[in-house]
């Protein structure tokens, strides 16, 4: 490809790779990063881990800067060694879009629009990373338990890869997930459960049918490409941090990513010690993270009768809990549930007023950085993101049934 | 905003402006660009001239390279004046995606993906151009017949820049689109009819209420949107064009645009005299154009009965035509129809063979690509791109019924 702005890292000149190993997230035992994992021993998440000084040497941030394109570009921070492994879809930077009228007074209110991502989502981060790194190590056969996004990224990145994915979802997947999994290469099924039900069925069916498990931290990698969720943000700003993170969290591979990139960029010198409050936002309905972080424990023990509009959010039980919960307190910030009724108010807020179409799970956010603001537990004047994880345009809206007949005289003044 | 990567013209630094006047496309008599216009005294759309030596001094090939975002970045070649009335919700630049699987052997297939613009469609282009023009010349309410996308941006657009929307959609418009234009802000009635009838009610109503007409090509600001098509896709391969582009015509504005912007960068000797075929991709149910270029006429009369599950397509007289054919017949490329069912087995074709889920405008431009190799109307070699005009996930998609009991045992062997 000749042209300047298509940085198409599969057919690039292959990058420097500075992995040095996997880490126990909880143990801190150490891997050979060039084997396929799951879990650990101890049955947590596997971190990846660099040898940055070195990378440091190796990149610069006006490298960066003239790099066209999204995540794919932050290749010396990714663990895939081969370019001929990088699977793209045309990622795209993800907009900053300020909110000039529903900012606090005196504050800046931004929301980094996930939806512009392949597939409608911020999955697309991490299930890249996790397809790339699958070919990689030579696995032909992944499965999954989706509320929908997921489902919808790894499908499509799977197939473009040339692999088989095997998806499972709660039976109440908005159609359109359903659909555009099957529709871009995957098998899907609806179970009459909840996203650890369909997790369960996935566990059991690997040794059986030879299955990679993708779920939500149980490979190393999906969370190496949420990373650049951080990467990314802080070029955006600068390389600064914003004062507070508003993230919907489900698995929360997302906040624990943003973590790890912050603290990535600040050993190699590009950020300093300054952290935002990462705010980690459920619904009142499935709030496990929120009851374990005003309780004062490590674990988040399953939440029972789930139940949240925001479907992306209705994770009962998280692996990750522990490593959510430590960047939460570790930054200062806190865990907030917010209200089905308070997330629907939200959404149609910002549609109104801004004229953005946020989903559910994003517009929990906004709810969140509102009572925040109300509450004290945030200042007016800070400097606030909100991560929109999906295009709107997944979710059912309100139906509008005003018609006119164009065979009758139509009277103007009543329109 | 202090980030190198938040461009938000909206709130930079004013840029000089380089309009001189504006000129009928069809008498080429000239107006003063600052006064509110429609159509020209002999009912064709106006064109926006530019003083082009003065632009090209002003600007450089690194300086826009340097800009981040999308389709503002090019403010010296658009004629909003003020920054302050730019509208901005979080334009990208849109990917280009190379399809390896399904080129044509020895040739390249890019889709220029434009569902990751806000309001996920390439109408975003032109409403941002115009509803910016309308806030600057003091226009309040707005008013459009849409199949839409249309409505949607301008919904969004206005919203955001505090202004009123009328929108008129035929009846059997995706119930997404109605909504979404309705979320956003605008006010928004379904007709019996198509978008011709649409644009009556528009077109009479103005009188009583006041209204603007948004209309495409009726206004003269929403083809200079389109226009940024081209400058992008142009910086994308390098100041080149390729050989051929499939573009989805309806009202046909971005086709327009795109030979415009062509036309412009040679002036200001940033390409050469080369020119991509442009090639018009309609339906079989409504193929007005493909009538005309095929009979060698100028303009393209009404079609009966038109139909065609690629709604944004479904245009069956559109105010540009012979700008459209002009611009085809210049180019060297040619006005092709393709039946539905080609559509819709080329939507399913991309998605299953390459994770890509296009628009049924955009599959439609993939099955005349098929066809017109094929048919030895391009070469198998060409450099083509196909313009996926919006999200796929606005459409409806085959429905998924495979289930699963988790209280019974599963048969793995059978999955």
């Amino acid at each position: 490809m000749s042209g300047h702005f298509v940085f198409d890292p599969a057919i690039e000149n292959d990058f420097p790779n500075f992995v040095t190993h996997l880490e126990c997230s909880y143990t801190g035992e150490t891997f050979p990063s060039n084997q396929i994992h799951g879990l650990s021993p101890a049955g947590k998440p596997l971190l990846v881990r660099y040898d940055l000084p070195a990378l440091a040497t190796s990149v610069s941030k006006d490298a960066l800067a003239a790099r066209p394109g999204g995540f794919w570009k932050y290749r010396e921070f990714l663990p895939v060694r081969q370019s001929s492994n990088v699977v793209s879809l045309g990622e795209v930077m993800t907009p900053l879009i300020p909110l000039h009228k529903l900012a606090a007074k005196g504050g800046e209110l931004l929301i980094k629009d996930e939806g512009r991502l392949p597939t409608g989502s911020f999955k697309a981060r991490g299930l890249a990373l996790a397809v790339a790194m699958a070919k990689e190590l030579g696995i032909r056969r992944l499965a999954m338990p989706t509320n929908g996004n997921a489902g919808a990224a790894m499908a499509a990145y799977a197939t473009r890869a040339g692999m088989e994915t095997t998806i499972f979802c709660p039976d109440d997947t908005p159609e359109v997930n359903v659909s555009e999994i099957e529709y871009q290469g995957g098998k899907v099924y609806r179970v009459n459960g909840l996203i650890n039900d369909c997790g369960k069925i996935v566990g059991e069916g690997k040794e059986p049918t030879g299955w990679f498990d993708c779920s939500t931290l149980k490979e190393p990698y999906r969370i190496e490409g949420k990373k650049t969720m951080g990467l990314e943000l802080a070029e955006q700003l600068g390389w600064d941090v914003p004062d507070v993170i508003f993230y919907p969290t489900g698995g929360g591979t997302g906040l624990i990513g943003m973590w790890k990139a912050f603290a990535e960029l600040e050993a190699i010198g590009w950020i300093g010690s300054k952290r935002p409050k990462m705010v980690a936002v459920q619904s009142t309905g499935c709030a496990p993270i929120v009851k374990a972080f005003e309780d004062g424990e490590e674990h988040a023990p399953l939440w029972e009768n789930a139940f949240t509009i925001a479907s992306g959010i209705r994770v009962p039980v998280a692996v990750g809990d522990f490593l959510i919960l430590r960047a939460v307190r570790e930054s200062g910030g806190f865990a907030i549930a917010v209200e089905d009724k308070d997330i629907v108010q939200a959404q149609a807020e910002v549609a109104r007023e801004e004229g953005l179409l946020l989903c559910p799970e994003g517009a929990a956010t906004f709810a969140a950085y509102k009572q925040s603001v109300a509450e004290g537990r945030i200042k007016a004047s800070d400097r606030a993101v909100l991560y929109n994880c999906a295009t709107g345009l997944k979710y059912p809206m309100p139906v509008i049934s005003r018609r006119l007949d164009k065979n009758q005289p139509i009277d103007y003044s009543s329109i």
